[in-house]
Formats: structure tokens, sequence, C-alpha cells
């Protein structure tokens, strides 16, 4: 099993990148081989230019080695920050340019067709908003956006994901505890 | 009154462009000021780096423009496609670098404080999914998006969306029709 890692986050002291040294290590206690991503660190380009939606050769090398170790991957770990009920606009832009129609879905003459069906998600937010009131006041958009919006068209049949809140007043201790769940879910999740 | 216009589509030719060249030239007719900003023409850079977050000095002045030309603005119209049921990265990330904590709200010793509270805003989008289906299945997100999170948090109190759909398989006598209709919101709304 391989497994992409992908973080969205512009500090590389941030608890967003604790995670991201988390996953990476129980992945390798697991036995599995791993492509990793800083976004930020690798300087990846969102924005998506005209001509490359109809015409896959015009990617730039970086996208296109993304969509080739998606497809050697069979799960996929997401680390980000709530921005605006979405992340950053880094990976938001990973998700328009890398995920794009004829990878990881089509719509065809038959319809739709998923390519994601077999890969196992997980994402890792972190957020300010109490919990109760980001599902109860925005009905939980990152939730909305990876699982049903954006994994949801690909396919997936194996999503999950864990929201740490609230991140700006969260002690050593807690944030102990939650580094602690990550290695719990990864383990679990690909073992 | 001035009115801020922005859009963030990859293509000049296309009908979100079209409907940009509505909204400025009924603004016009008005006698209403403009700013006017095509982030794709001005490569806006959407990724906000580390250090800015904490200092406004360290603000490019493209982003310093945006701020001030926000500041002297009674309306604002965005214009966009939904990609992924979000904005495209490249306006994405104007959000999250222009209206910054301390310009458009911030949360401060007396709670929340919100500073777009007598701005107009009006949102023109464009998508492909069917209407009912983007409510009942996704829950309508970009208008969460906008109204709710970003602009709710901002404090805007008059806010409204169109969106456009099924635009890739719509005649020019619907995309007329449409347009016809950008002509009457914005006379309406900025009169």
């Amino acid at each position: 099993m391989k497994v992409f890692v992908i973080i969205g986050h512009q500090n590389p002291g941030s608890f967003n990148h604790a995670v991201t040294s988390c996953v990476l290590n129980t992945l390798k206690e697991l036995g599995r081989d791993t492509f990793y991503h800083d976004l930020y660190a690798e300087k990846f380009d969102p924005i998506v230019p005209h001509a490359e939606i109809a015409d896959e050769n015009l990617l730039p090398p970086l996208v296109k080695q993304h969509i080739q170790e998606l497809k050697q991957s069979d799960g996929i770990v997401i680390v980000h920050p709530n921005w605006w009920g979405t992340p950053p606009a880094i990976l938001k832009g990973w998700a328009d340019r890398v995920l794009r129609s004829g990878f990881a879905y089509r719509f065809g003459p038959n319809g739709r067709e998923q390519f994601f069906n077999d890969k196992t998600v997980q994402v890792f937010s972190t957020s300010n908003t109490p919990r109760d009131v980001e599902i109860q006041v925005y009905g939980d958009p990152l939730e909305v956006f990876w699982k049903t919006i954006v994994f949801g068209l690909c396919g997936c049949r194996s999503f999950e994901r864990r929201n740490f809140e609230p991140i700006i007043v969260s002690s050593h201790e807690e944030r102990t505890t939650w580094l602690d769940e990550v290695r719990e879910i990864i383990q679990r999740r690909f073992r």
C-alpha cells in the first residue's frame, strides 16, 4: 500500500506540521511507502491556466508528478487549517488542478465515471470555531467540501475526517493527546 | 457610491467576463465609480505567506491596493465559476489575503467586530450542476461560503447571489437573457 500525504499550511512550526510528521512516522512504522508534498515548501502553483483545462499535455511537471503518484496510491492523507470554511488557496488549487476531469472523474456519454473508488482518504483539519457552531451555523463546510463534493465526485467509498479545535487556545497537553489520536487513526486506517 | 468589481475566471472570452462587462457598463450608466480587478489578468498571488498574517506591513502593494479600495467602496460585485463548490483558488486566496483580520473583522477583548456592515454585496456565479442537486445534495455551498461564512463574518447585511446554470449547454439566447438579468440586478441594487 502506498499513501499520498499532502499538507497545505504556511508555517513549518505549526501543529499542522506536527500532525503531518506524526502521519509520516506512523506510516513508516507500518511499513507503508509514502509520497509526501508540503505545498508551501514546494511552491505549488494553485492557479489553473485556461489552456490547461482542455489539454493535459500543458500540465507542468509538478502537477503531472502529483497525478502519477496518486495513480499509484491506495491512500490519501490531507492536512490543513480551516480558512473561511475551506482549505487555504494553495490546497484549494491543488484540488482544482490535480483532481481534474479525466483523471479523478469524468462525465461522458455513459454518464459519470469515478476513478478513486478504491482509495482510502483521511483528512486532518484544524480550526478555532467551536465544533457545534461549525456544524449548526455553517453546516460543517469542510466535511461537505472534501467528503461530499470532492471525494464524493471521485467515488471514494472510504472517507474520514478529524477536526481539531479550538487550535488557537490549545495546550501542549491537548496537542499531545491529539497527536496520539492521529497515530491511532493512521494505524487503524492504513494498517 | 463606489463599487469594487472583481472576477476570478481564467478565460477572457468566457460568459463570466461577459457578465463582468455588463456589470461595469451598467454601473457606468448609473454614474457609479468603480474599482475593477480581473485577478487572472493582474496575476493576483493567492498564497498567504506565514509572516504576513501577523504583520500587515508585509502585504505586497497589490493586496494593500485592494484593501484601500475596499475601504472606499460601498458595494462589492464578485463574478466567478463554481469549482468544487467553491471559487477558483485565485479568488479563494483573495478572500484569504484581502479580507484579513483587523480589516474586514476582528476578534478582540470585546468579542467580534465587523467592519463591512454597510457594504452591499452581489455575487454572480456559474455552474453546471442542476440547481436542485446543488441545493439538496451539496447544501448550496457557494451560498454558505459567501453569504454565511465570508460576508457573514464581515457583517454585511445586504447580500445577494445569482447563479447561472447549466452554463456548459446554455444557448446564446439563454446567455443573452441572463445578461439582461445581470443588468436589472445591478440597476436595482446599486442605483
